[in-house]
């Protein structure tokens, strides 16, 4: 065991886990681009590298997890498909890495879920299991499904190899730019964060990996304070995909892998999202925004760095703009 | 005088006026990326390979053929600076063009201009006229200004220089995918249409390059048809950037090297602009989205071809989205 897995309470998770998971998600992934805008670089004052998983399949770095621990399962454990719960991108990401292993897919929705959301699970082909939209009853309704189907469970982030999946952003991002000095990273329930800190330390063990958070959702920089992990209590947050709590496994590393947890406000996340769509013209959803609110209002100073943002994802209603409300 | 040449009635651009123009503008504008997308190829049912110059410096393709023109312009003929009239993207343009050069710039607007363009001409360290709304209005102050300032005129797209530049990214695009098919570009006064058509058939006489215009200012296609420039009367379309008339000189070429303009509706128009954000996560104005939705409605048939389509830029005023009215 090494010292990084040793001293992350025993949960190991190395670079070598998250270039294995590369070259196994390679053939199924996008290779994403990494983007660059001379106005957000002025108005943050630093140099900001835009690692654009907004373009990954399914339209965010979800896929890159799901397809690691997809293909990574051995025949015997892939026999009777996999299963999920999601109200998201991961039960899309979940559906298509099935697919393209050619087994069956199950997910678990609230019922209350946007119909876009259902649709881009459907049209992967996965079956659809509604619940009632609390955790409780998505709990029980995913046993009864495992039960029933004898499926293989893949956790949204609290799963190592979904973590390794999500690190290997950041394998292509230093491969293009190798001297950042800073990557930052959104943190909902933690496990591309994690990934992304064991990839990056891994690689260039001087560089600092700080997460961004809304302030209304501040649970990962609470427990990262406190050395506790504390459960995010039904934040109220328009990033949508940063709701969840941190798991045991992802908080394990973030503590050992990620320097700080910086916050942002809502309407920060709001006009930092409208500015990357107005200047880079790209498309990005509120979660995506966090890091860049976080460097645009000086949360995460950047003068004179040289800063990774991941963005991770771009799947927005488009009859719902936030600045439209 | 190439063969060329002669029969466009005398109107000279060739492939090495194009190539000229690129290495003299190279330095000052950005290689736009070559996207792709699974699911619009399957929608459109051929292969689709979109050169984003909604990525380009100022958010269109413009960035251009202005820089050609300015940079191609004597010490003696720059000297007094440059002057244009545009109510959108050439007069960015013209501004950061002629800052490059350290040249002055004066844009005559009309008055009634969106803030947001105003701002952007202004941004660049332009000198702003504004105008009465009308072309005689328009005329008479472009006329003022000249005659007090002695500036260069550079019109936004009856200028061989301008159509050289706006040709520029077909050289990109066919180095990167060189067994196209077909070319598709929308259409508003002509000159990128221009550029495009002699810079394609130039690097592959083959290959055929078809406009794509708005149905409801489908001047070009009964120019092209007619065999006589026709004027457009103040059309009304959303794809504000194809607005214009033909000039003498863009219709000479498009006679000469263009194959076919089809049009489409302006339902089809949003419905295009609005999936090419969902879909490919990027942002595009509608003038960009006409030759998509030509795809998409079958207007230009894309089975087992493939197809480049020029997305011309994503410069949009987001508190107005076009499906939310």
């Amino acid at each position: 065991m090494s010292d990084a897995a040793r001293s992350a309470g025993g949960v190991s998770l190395t670079l070598a886990d998250v270039r294995e998971a590369h070259a196994r998600i390679r053939p199924y992934i996008h290779r994403t681009p990494v983007m660059t805008s001379a106005t957000l670089d002025e108005l943050a004052g630093g140099q900001l590298y835009f690692k654009c998983e907004n373009f990954q399949k399914i339209g965010a770095f979800k896929a890159r997890g799901a397809h690691n621990a997809v293909f990574a399962l051995t025949p015997q454990e892939a026999a009777h498909g996999v299963a999920t719960h999601s109200s998201g991108n991961h039960g899309a990401a979940v559906a298509l890495a099935a697919r393209s292993r050619g087994i069956p897919a199950y997910v678990v929705m609230p019922s209350n879920v946007a119909a876009v959301k259902k649709e881009a699970v459907a049209r992967y082909g996965a079956q659809v299991t509604f619940c009632e939209p609390s955790l409780a009853a998505r709990e029980r309704t995913v046993e009864q499904l495992l039960a029933a189907t004898h499926a293989y469970f893949v956790h949204p982030y609290n799963d190592l190899r979904v973590m390794a999946g999500q690190g290997t952003s950041v394998l292509e991002l230093l491969e293009e730019v190798p001297d950042l000095d800073v990557i930052v990273c959104p943190v909902g329930g933690g496990g591309q964060i994690a990934g992304v800190a064991v990839a990056a330390k891994g690689v260039k063990p001087g560089i600092r990996v700080i997460g961004a958070e809304p302030a209304a959702a501040d649970d990962a920089r609470r427990s990262l304070q406190s050395g506790t992990r504390v459960m995010a209590n039904d934040p109220q947050t328009i990033a949508d995909g940063l709701r969840a709590s941190l798991g045991d496994l992802s908080f394990a590393l973030i503590r050992e892998h990620v320097d700080d947890i910086v916050t942002v406000s809502e309407a920060a996340i709001v006009s930092a999202m409208r500015r990357v769509w107005e200047v880079m013209k790209i498309v990005i959803e509120p979660s995506s925004a966090v890091p860049v609110a976080a460097l645009l209002e000086g949360a995460l100073p950047a003068a004179g760095r040289r800063i990774g943002v991941i963005l991770s994802g771009g799947n927005v209603d488009t009859d719902r703009l936030p600045w439209l409300k």
